[in-house]
């Protein structure tokens, strides 16, 4: 029987219901920002040997919990431990980001490709469980996985790219290759997410880190179509409890009307967006979340939380004259950077909690 | 007595006037993906051995126009020569990109910035010179530079950059400084510009290759900002002709209403817009040039001309049922790929004015 949850703002916002402060977590929190979050690697050898074993994962996911008054933990992980599993050969080189031995780019490969046996993927289940326990109803877990399309980007490219020729020279030539990549995956991160729901995962998340890279209509039919196959596949509660579902597409300010009809409850925005506008656009039929540039982790603490002032007045009081509620969850609008100084997160854990209070207070 | 114009498509649409096709030029189309420019840089030794000489210049401009129908040149030309007239110290290393000896970084570096000595550029003037001769009336010559914003990026930053740490800590932390920066570069690119076209530039491009980075409220502060201060100094005429003046904000979609009353005669458009609602937004109140996403260009051939088609659709006939005209000059929404099959190219600009043609006798 898991312990009650002690904070349950994060899915109040998700939900939009009213919260006494606007939750706040972090992209990419653990992290290696964090000393501690180093050391733990250098023990473990690498960041898989972090991610591959629940002890390990479970350490450094609770390491910005012990620092900042954060709202939520997420799952340690990556995207990638999908294609990984389908025996796509993941390895991360020094300082180069990830690669894989075998990228899916011609005819054959595509064929060859199925939904990964869900018993390698057990260390990231057996890691939700673990964190869950460790947690001990401090605040919620959210569990995670790739879009896929931006998961479809890694295995086609086979690594990161600057144009995205490999897979949009797919797209373009031979779509119904990639259409097959994308169902595959579509279906394979429906099953994975289910599993860390199973486990103990209390909300979760689809990063579609790459989708903003497409043409608007290339965007509908190659990202968001295969985002809303995962969404209708995944279950909706589990042990009682709602799971909200988060979708994340960077870059995707355009299109936001599209991702928040998808099946989404929270749609990630990104720091190019006013988020002010982006709520009247969504009418608070979904919440929000994000959107502070990680970048501005770099002014001093007083700028820091001048900026992070600036976003909640944006969003402004989530309680309407009209009785309706909206949901806002503070974040920034990509993961923190490695050279993020820690007491400046600190400044913006505070800033974002003590204004938020205040606003709500006025409105 | 410079020759008349034997193809002005391109400026009719930039004026949003009737033309009989829609004129399409593109991004980088002096480049590396042609045969012939390669064999002349070798000849030159550098990219900027040929931008440098302005016989080199001239070649290796009109060299697309000898393959394809194209309706405008593009100065050959780089937009960090501003920046390294300023005695930043450029260098192309080898696969690399651009690179400054000497970056904007602290105090004493942003105060001792002046714009240049524009007989520093004297190369690039008479570049635009022999090359209007040697055009002698086939297209127009377009002349261009970077943003103030799209400068500063380099010139902080030293190189290129994935996160933009450097020139966004100062942002935060020292906007005085970088707005100072910004100042110094507007004044010299309207300087630049200006000459250019008292050279022969027939139409400027101002490329904000960059903005799109900004948080929104950024964006307008640090980028459109000083846009907006380099057009207001622009000559708008010369030898009696006017002169049209194109916005090109990569990732700018968002703000396409702000840019376009920023004094853009066109706003330049990359491919995650919908050319079609582009227009409405704008409603025709200036031209739109784009927006074929490069990577199209590795489709085959009859996928090329369906997805031209496609962007021709989507801004639909020039001419309106109210009388009024819009203008769409059609280009790609980022620089083409080097990797580009020159057959590829012949096939979009064929679809482009066949198309165009046959839209404008149905509507």
């Amino acid at each position: 029987m898991p312990a009650p949850l002690q904070n349950d703002s994060f899915l109040r916002a998700c939900w939009r219901q009213p919260t006494e402060h606007t939750p706040i977590w972090l992209m990419r929190q653990a992290g290696r920002y964090l000393p501690e979050y180093q050391r733990s690697r250098a023990k473990a050898g690498s960041f898989m040997g972090l991610a591959t074993n629940p002890d390990y994962a479970t350490e450094v996911t609770l390491q910005p919990l012990a620092r900042f008054a954060l709202d939520a933990a997420i799952l340690f992980s990556d995207i990638l431990t999908v294609p990984d599993a389908m025996g796509l050969g993941l390895s991360f080189e020094a300082g180069e980001g990830p690669r894989f031995a075998h990228p899916v780019r011609d005819e054959a490969a595509v064929k060859a490709l199925q939904a990964p046996d869900l018993n390698k993927l057990r260390y990231v289940f057996d890691a939700v469980a673990q964190i869950r326990r460790s947690l001990n109803g401090r605040v919620p877990l959210i569990g995670f996985a790739g879009s896929p399309f931006t998961l479809a980007c890694y295995m086609v490219e086979g690594a990161g790219s600057d144009d995205y020729r490999q897979i949009k020279s797919m797209l373009y030539a031979r779509p119904d290759l990639l259409h097959r990549i994308l169902a595959v995956n579509a279906d394979a991160v429906a099953a994975y997410l289910n599993a860390q729901i199973e486990a103990g995962a209390q909300a979760v998340m689809l990063f579609d880190s790459w989708g903003g890279v497409l043409g608007h209509r290339a965007f509908e039919a190659f990202s968001l179509a295969y985002t809303r196959r995962v969404l209708a596949q995944l279950q909706r509660e589990h042990a009682g409890q709602a799971i909200p579902r988060i979708v994340f597409t960077k870059g995707g300010g355009q299109w936001l009307e599209q991702i928040a009809a998808s099946g989404a409850d929270v749609v990630g925005l990104d720091w190019t967006c006013d988020l002010g506008k982006a709520r009247l656009r969504v009418d608070d039929r979904v919440a929000l979340q994000g959107n502070l540039d990680p970048m501005v982790l770099f002014a001093p603490p007083e700028a820091v939380a001048a900026e992070a002032r600036a976003v909640l007045d944006s969003f402004g009081p989530p309680q309407r004259a009209d009785g309706r509620c909206g949901g806002h969850v503070f974040n920034l609008g990509h993961g923190i950077s490695q050279h993020t100084p820690t007491e400046h997160v600190a400044a913006l854990v505070e800033a974002v909690h003590t204004h938020s209070a205040k606003l709500r207070a006025q409105g």
